[in-house]
């Protein structure tokens, strides 16, 4: 295929949101006020798991600054068997309800137990802490395999575990377990010359964004609530509070406000529903704030997990079976990631007996979220470990083992679809033809690991407006939340089609009432998707723009052509700027309409390549050099995308290196505060180099695939990988920090096989 | 024509802002907050014309708390010639820009001369009162007829008359002359058997909002400027700012707050400019309110005028000649409203030879603006006058003689259009049906005054859009500020064609951003062209709802028909709601758009009937019963008609019996507080009845003429001419105050003719 050309995708322009962040003038939930404001704070459990048997809000009540205190009681009578889909998919609303909210049992440390406003946060926080809760300490579990032992303590006495899509009678902490076939994986692994099998376990790891969670909201005397808050997805704040509180969905708008950060974390709904409450009782608007220690503990992560991975190969190269276990932490609710770790871990490879099993396994620490391609990491660490091992094993280069079992435009993943065209293929040769991976790597104790990854995207409706301005400008409104620079990404693709400049469109994010359903900024969708409703509305605008030419030149509409923003038919022309300043007298404003629920999803390839040092007395890794390649299909403005890529890169790192949920016995996070989770900083790393690997998504007007996720993929495998060439032995256990780097040199050094 | 049927329009549905309204959560200008906000302060000519000799705002800059100073030297250079429409027409970008902080000279008290934004409005009224500005005061002028003299002192050296649409030579204060020419008038006056000519003078009269103005401005370090402040026209603000601080209109974003009325003086820009400039010196949001004073002395007020109207007419009631001299102020600056007198003057009459003379004449008073039907109710007040004592003498029932002369289709009016379809008969008749009129007027020193009114009404351009929700309302976006119910009004023309309910629609007045250009709300516009573009908006709803529900059905969408909500096709049928419902499955969010300039404008004819008794030992006049009747063409909403015409009959009497600037020689209003301006209020008035008359206008879907206006015109000249009935003699100044009518009835006693 021919590239298009184009004038406004591709290039660079400055962000439109670039002066209020950078200048401190763009408004955060957390700098949300309104005249009147209460100001609340919520209690939450000291224990892991423990039943509620009385809690008494009196003391509260009447401690002077108060104006409400709300527990679970407040909440509307639940329906147990209603399900809702609050953003990740389908959920029973008594479980989205009670971790808002704790009824009847607690589930982790940090699960919300009641709520006070006060006159400010201090009186709400010193009245909390008269509320007397009476719990029943019950033992806790804090890792899959624990919550799979037949005697483990059991998080909640309704969860019937589902076998093979099959609801059984089992009361278990496993809700499901899910199994993935292709071909014959006994023939497979017998066919193979070399079969490597390795167990993994990775920790729970959060998200880390820079701002707390926050909501304010005010439940208005007309029974319509106004919330403003951080979220990734103003819809999915409305639709969750409006079924949590039961009231139609029309009756809740959402004001997304700046946010600081998400990476998955900021789409459930933890206190909006709660900050409602507290404004029905008091008639007041009331504001909560999280604390941080509260992000870590009682916000949702990424799912620890277990893991086991199985592959055989022939002496060429060519894989031949692959088996994977997946057991991943759900947290104390349903829902873990383990799905999309299914439908990953092996779709780099064009395989033709595969078996994965995959365990979605409560425990007692916080419902896990979406984090960056959730789940795809973890699995990626396991299979993209146990393929360099392969690789070593036959002596072949690791790319070229990739690239000769690369899944391709047609092959089929385990779970089902068919790829269409893909850059799988493009990613590795991008990688092998790098001057990094070139490079020669030269010193001791150093390291080069290389890794690949996989993320499906997802696409999901999304609306845009344009309105049309008399200079010649284009206002545009959008309802993806922008944390990633994608009010510029969706205004460029608006002004390719209507030839004008990025600086020409205006874009703004408008509340729930103020545009058509968008969903959330999340699964790499939104430059795709929104952009894509941006192309429609341009493409509406361009409509009307050949109406008004027409009209003015007295010829038939379909005879005017637009190019480049001018219009031409018969010997007239007329510039976009000139006719806009014209369309009062030619019939009134002109507004363009896009609303899209995009099938053409693109899937995206990420490679990353990485050298480090291992400071053999230390245990300490250095990262020396580290490249990400990614298909973006088409990358709108390149200096996002590398952004993106390097995001993922470095949050992969931190994973590989250092983060983790640190736990004591009693189900206790050590480690809540910003300075004990250690995540990478500047200071740690080094500039995170990137190669944009452009094959065309066909499903998409300019190619896009969505580049928010995939990139995370690979890090930690590759720097598994690096860390197993530097030291000789391979760590299976995430995170890779100096202690167990040191405990892996010690166990090669003390142990007759490495 | 058949009556269509409808099932919202006509109904009185709860209004969407009631809950809002009644409980003080609206927020209007002055709520406005923001952090680190300063307040401003404009300092005011205690002149009514002066040369500005010199300021220096030395000791105001220095002085504690003060941010920044700004005079007229603060904005750009101005092009001498540009012509900028501000939303009242086409006006020199310099005057418009003078007004708001004068240049080289003041030209009324109160022009505003400098500002000050400090770190509260009391530091910065303070401080403004150390600005120091030597004045060279000039003679003032204060009425047309004064201003005309040729010895008059001249307000503008650089404004030529224009004569006839001629721009001469002559330094005048008189902008304009005009003339609209129908027949002859001099044959007409020689076959008249009866000839009234009478002179007639108005005082200045206020529109008495009771929210004062104010703008709070952010001018962003990216060049754009945020403003937030009470407007009847967001995107006219928008214009007039962007033009007068010489920017693009794009940089310029207005949010419009609720409004405490406007009534047409809320069009024009008075510190949004000089807000925006004090933020450009601060690099901070500068909030202005104006306090009353200012409000009367400085923002614009209906013209005072002087007219001369001279009518006659056949013993048969044939009316054979009409001429009128109107002679308006126009304040400072040109622009008197003396164009629409000229065009309503006679509008209610069929004639065949009309001559009518219109001036525009700057004196030193505040610019004015529009005010309800601007001019046409001191043109009723003259004409109507001048037909009631034709009636008289004729001995004619002064609604027959109407009647007998009334406007029709197809009538031309003396300035030029002819009539389509209007409802001057059918407003007539009603009067003259109505329970009031057929009602005997007993006792002593009472009187029944009738009078009948014209507006034209006017287009402009609206947006609307609409979006469906999943629980199957619909969210309306406009534009267009909310004065007078128009949320409602503009949501239920959506419903109507949507077939729901009104309650189902939740509009929302947004940013000039969010939507497309909507003019001001004014000349009785909104319901008919905001509310066409909700029409349009339903319209594109529900051809997007036919394709879905064809796309369920597996059926071309041609077939799909809808009625009342419910889309049928084939023996298939579905209903709104659960249509809704399936939108996300069947392609996504449903955006409606709807975008006019609309050409079908219909006027508006209103009559009125009063019932006063005056106390002959005071001069008091008592309104013992009114009735307003008015064409709405179609009322969609009774209720808030019936309020449009009620709000104008009481500002018409209020007019009449004691509005007005009372103003020293030297320039100065003595009056300028709501406790020396006396306003009615409910204690002085009796139940203001109303007669909606529906004659639909053939220009509109829905027939709607627009009801804001033409309420007004009538109220002056019917009790004018009540009064005349009850004390014997005719008062032709207003207002007709109790010392006026002392001085009119101490006259007749003295004189020998009446």
């Amino acid at each position: 295929m021919s590239t298009p050309s184009y004038s406004v995708i591709g290039t660079r322009p400055i962000r439109h949101d670039g002066a209020d962040k950078v200048t401190g003038r763009a408004i955060y939930g957390a700098d949300f006020q309104m005249a009147g404001m209460l100001h609340g704070f919520i209690l939450r459990s000291p224990h892991a798991h423990a039943r509620i048997k009385r809690i008494d809000t009196s003391k509260a009540e009447v401690f002077p600054g108060v104006n409400a205190v709300v527990t679970t009681k407040d909440f509307p009578a639940v329906d147990d068997s209603k399900i809702v889909d609050l953003g990740e998919g389908n959920t029973p609303l008594r479980w989205a309800r009670s971790n808002v909210l704790a009824d009847g049992k607690v589930l982790y440390r940090g699960h919300a137990v009641a709520a006070v406003a006060a006159v400010n946060a201090h009186v709400a926080e010193e009245a909390a802490g008269l509320i007397e809760v009476e719990y029943e300490v019950l033992p806790c579990v804090l890792t899959a395999p624990e919550a799979m032992k037949p005697d483990a303590p059991i998080l909640h006495q309704d969860l019937k575990m589902k076998e093979l899509g099959e609801t059984t009678g089992k009361v278990s902490n496993v809700a499901e377990h899910f199994r993935h076939v292709m071909g014959d994986i006994e023939a497979g692994f017998a066919a193979a010359d070399v079969v490597v099998e390795r167990e993994f376990n990775t920790a729970t790891v959060h998200q880390g964004y820079i701002e707390p969670h926050n909501a304010t909201a005010l439940w208005n005397n007309d029974g319509r609530i106004s919330i403003w808050c951080s979220t990734q997805g103003s819809f999915v704040v409305r639709d969750a509070t409006a079924a949590i509180l039961d009231i139609p969905v029309s009756q809740v708008k959402v004001t997304p406000m700046e946010i600081g950060g998400g990476f998955g974390g900021k789409i459930p709904v933890y206190m909006e529903p709660v900050a409602a409450l507290l404004s029905k009782k008091t008639g007041r608007p009331v504001k909560i704030l999280m604390p941080r220690q509260a992000v870590f503990e009682a916000t949702g992560p990424t799912p620890g997990s277990y893991m086991k991975v199985k592959v055989g190969a022939k002496k060429d190269g060519t894989i031949t079976a692959a088996q994977a276990y997946l057991a991943f932490e759900a947290g104390a609710y349903p829902g873990a990631m383990v799905g999309p770790a299914g439908m990953t871990v092996f779709a780099a490879y064009d395989l033709a007996n595969v078996t994965i099993d995959g365990y979605d396994v409560v425990v007692n620490k916080p419902s896990t979220a979406a984090y960056r391609a959730p789940g795809a990491p973890n699995a990626a660490f396991a299979a993209e470990s146990v393929i360099d091992e392969l690789a070593l094993k036959l002596g072949m280069d690791p790319l070229d083992l990739r690239l000769k079992n690369a899944a391709k435009e047609g092959t089929r993943r385990a779970d089902g679809p068919k790829f269409r065209r893909i850059g799988c293929v493009e990613v590795l040769e991008a990688m092998k033809n790098s001057e990094h991976y070139k490079s020669p790597l030269e010193g001791s104790n150093r390291g080069r690991g290389v890794a690949i990854g996989f993320w499906f995207n997802v696409g999901l409706p999304s609306s845009c407006t344009l309105n049309v301005t008399a200079d010649g400008t284009v206002n545009l409104i959008e309802g993806s939340t922008d944390i990633g620079g994608t009010r510029t990404s969706i205004a460029m693709q608006a002004a390719e089609v209507l030839g004008l400049k990025s600086e020409d469109i205006h874009p703004t994010v408008v509340d729930t009432d103020s545009i058509g359903f968008t969903g959330v900024t999340g699964g790499s969708r939104t430059t795709f998707a929104t952009g894509w409703a941006a192309y429609e509305a341009a493409q509406d605008v361009v409509r009307q723009m050949k109406e008004r030419a027409a009209k003015i030149w007295d010829v038939p509409s379909e005879t005017v052509e637009q190019a480049g923003g001018v219009y031409r038919s018969n010997g007239h022309s007329i510039g976009f700027k000139e006719l806009a300043a014209r369309i009062g007298e030619t019939g009134g404003p002109i507004v363009g309409r896009g609303a899209v629920n995009p099938r053409g999803v693109g899937g995206s390839f990420a490679g990353a390549i990485v050298d480090v040092a291992v400071d053999p007395e230390t245990g300490k890794t250095t990262i020396l050099r580290f490249t990400s390649i990614q298909d973006a299909g088409k990358a709108i403005h390149p200096a996002y995308v590398e952004g993106q890529m390097q995001g993922g890169s470095v949050q992969g790192i931190g994973w590989a290196l250092n983060e983790e949920y640190f736990m004591s016995g009693d189900g206790r996070m050590m480690n809540s505060s910003f300075l004990d989770y250690r995540m990478p900083t500047a200071l740690d790393l080094p500039m995170i180099e990137t190669i944009i690997v452009e094959v065309p998504n066909p499903g998409h007007p300019f190619g896009v695939r969505g580049v928010g996720e995939a990139n995370i993929v690979p890090p930690q495998a590759a720097v598994a990988n690096a860390i197993a060439h530097a030291i000789g032995t391979r760590l299976t256990r995430l995170p890779m920090n100096p202690p167990a780097v040191m405990e892996a040199i010690w166990q090669k050094s003390t142990s007759p096989r490495s």
